[in-house]
């Protein structure tokens, strides 16, 4: 059995490029999602016909032991999990605090942080087991500072992040590799961003911004830096990087 | 009716002395714990024998809707609150992920994260109307750096630190002073760190650290500190600040 | 002989505030500053005047020798220091790369980051030899992010801030308390922001976001926030905090 | 003429390993180090020997004229400079503030911060012209935390951190990608580490935490991650990022 790239979120932007980037140097790629199963299923194929291995689930990371489960099951089926990339975002759009009720607030954090509190505790005692194992966690500028608006987002996210430094902290003297990269601006997603805009906003955003004048981030260029975080000589590891495209101004500049 | 000074979690440490160098200047301190009755009445009685005003009551900000009606029944029953002290923690101790629970791990977030929310959302409609007030955070060390076994606690508090920050970014033009008071050392308070040693332990420490070497964070210092924030006049507002010892050293050093 | 506060860069905003504020509760405020004898020797009378002890000098900080003559003749005439205010700027203010000249570059480190190492040089000894005082530096936006055209001046206060942070480190458990003030906004002082945008747009400005609307920092009010620094107890001292107007946005904020 | 890759601080760690890395895909590599002749014509013959295009040259970094000579030569016979990687170090290990010198300190800073501001004054201009190049910046920890004794290397660093922000803010959108690298942790590197702790210490300090044991950061591999920042595609561009060793703990860690 060869190495498994777990990818949690696994739509057609970050998540989807990055199991083919995993599957084109012969990982076997296991997509799991929320819904949208003609979706998964050509994500799934296109990555076979290139001649590559992959899986495709669909599962609810908000509902009681699906994430639990799907690990489980993918290490005693497909083979040990060699790399976790978790990303499952939380973005709702900016909201002010009295149109942000508890339960978005509540499903932020569920979605955003402890869904990686429970990806940790199912699948880092096998990777510990074995010495080594990647985990790669997509965060957002959210992590780092809160906006207006992102009162649930920005909350989840800085938990996160947290959260990250705290696995860091136990897990990599035994092996494993986690990392944190803040994506610092807008991803050319259609299920993500494209959705948040709808078509015609996000074909002109495409238009103006994406493709020739990169002033989008393109998903296939982040998925090779997630690859060169997974192939990093244990030596020389980076725990935490931004992203972002080159026409865009870093979080921290006005 | 004077200005209301609203402390939630008001035990003998930070809380309980902020209570009092509020009192000491006029306000009418509302404390709020989830249990110690006698504890609770103590303080009262302190503060009223004083010669100031103060209510207690207990309260557990784990349950729903019990932050909400409080701060309700303060703002009917006894006067305008002007100041909010959010002073709950939630740290449990170093545990390994494998020993830190689910059930743990969202009450970390119930009480240190969401409960914060929760008094935001109740509290902050009628400030506005009002024009001001002070929404001061006791906040600590694992919200800007995650420690190996401090999962819980610094998932919970980086997400306490990112809503802070948003709920400045919405409401700081409206007149609302939100301030971010990180902790970075052990606190001279028996209903918290004694609790975590014990008794014999917490003596100790106090004997070898605290008193005449000052190596303990004195409560009643840090509620002076709280005081200038809440008196900074909103052309000079903080938002962010750091306390500890001066024989401690700062999170980021070796 | 009573506490002597030195203050370094005293002008009519920051400096000359923070002096009149600690001469109103007895201390000796040593005021010096470059130029402008006239503007000396108001703000020297005018703390006279009001009961308080002054002294005034004019002082190149970019020339060898002074600082630490000045140092050593208040220290052997006047008094030992209690209280040292860094508060020299080096805002000059947007220039791209090509337009900022070696010179400038250097300059800025000089009156930024050298100055401030040649007086903590200067003063510490003493401070340490008596067992307690206070370094409090006035700090700007760009000691946490460089933002275009502030190549001089950002490099010159990160620089500031680290050197902060390493005599924090060695000097804190010797008594001494060094603060970082990191001013996010603009402050309503003729001497600096009044010369920057002439007395035409300074007025406007004022006009506009200034006095009633509070929209600039008021140098009195930052004054009241020092003082609360250089009094508070050792077991609880703040290293780093930020102040700005209730309607700016905060440097992290979009 | 194909890319150049010129690295000022090439010796036997970081800097040479990255430029034989990028002479190993077809990049003209510079070597410029401040001495020993010897050990730079090995590098240069190590990278020609294994097919690669190299050329070595001594340069006093903190002499005028040096480096803005070297870039000029090496633009008109070698080629045009796609990448510079910025390696002068600053560390002189630690020292009370009593005992660093002024000119100890203004040295920190004339190699860390201004040598920094000179090379991208001379080479920007024509990166810019050409829509594209690469600077990238070895930092180091002290770039983000002032410990005790690191008065001259924390400032420097500190400088940089900014300085290498205010590039980016103002290059990065005409094509010019700055990365700022923190290597949080000791490299296996005998020009720098070897010397300070002396050939003893530091075979010993190989035998126990290096090699087998990944201890010590291996600079052959900090030179794959620098190579893929080199290679980021423009929408999706990495300004900062730490690197250590799996057994290192994190700065922010205790």
């Amino acid at each position: 059995m060869g190495k498994v790239c777990f990818v949690l979120g696994a739509g057609a932007g970050i998540g989807g490029h990055v199991a083919k980037r995993f599957a084109s140097d012969g990982y076997h790629a296991v997509l799991c999602r929320r819904s949208d199963e003609a979706g998964l299923s050509a994500l799934v194929g296109e990555i076979q016909e290139a001649g590559g291995q992959a899986s495709g689930y669909l599962l609810n990371a908000a509902e009681a032991d699906t994430i639990e489960a799907r690990i489980a099951s993918t290490e005693r089926d497909i083979g040990p999990i060699d790399t976790v990339i978790y990303n499952l975002g939380a973005q709702i759009g900016d909201r002010a605090l009295a149109d942000t009720s508890y339960k978005a607030f509540e499903m932020g954090w569920r979605l955003a942080t402890f869904g990686l509190f429970r990806v940790a505790s199912a699948v880092l005692p096998a990777m510990v087991a074995r010495g080594q194992g990647n985990l790669i966690v997509t965060s957002a500028t959210a992590a780092v500072r809160g906006n207006s608006g992102q009162h649930s987002h920005a909350a989840a996210m800085g938990g996160r992040r947290m959260l990250c430094q705290t696995l860091n902290a136990e897990f990599a003297s035994q092996g494993i590799h986690v990392a944190h990269v803040i994506i610092d601006g807008a991803v050319d997603a259609p299920d993500t961003l494209g959705k948040m805009l709808g078509p015609e906003r996000f074909a002109r955003l495409r238009e103006t911004r994406g493709m020739e004048h990169d002033g989008l981030i393109l998903p296939e260029k982040i998925a090779e830096t997630y690859y060169h975080l997974a192939q990093q000589h244990r030596s020389a590891w980076t725990f935490e990087l931004d992203m972002r495209a080159f026409t865009d101004r870093s979080w921290w500049n006005h």
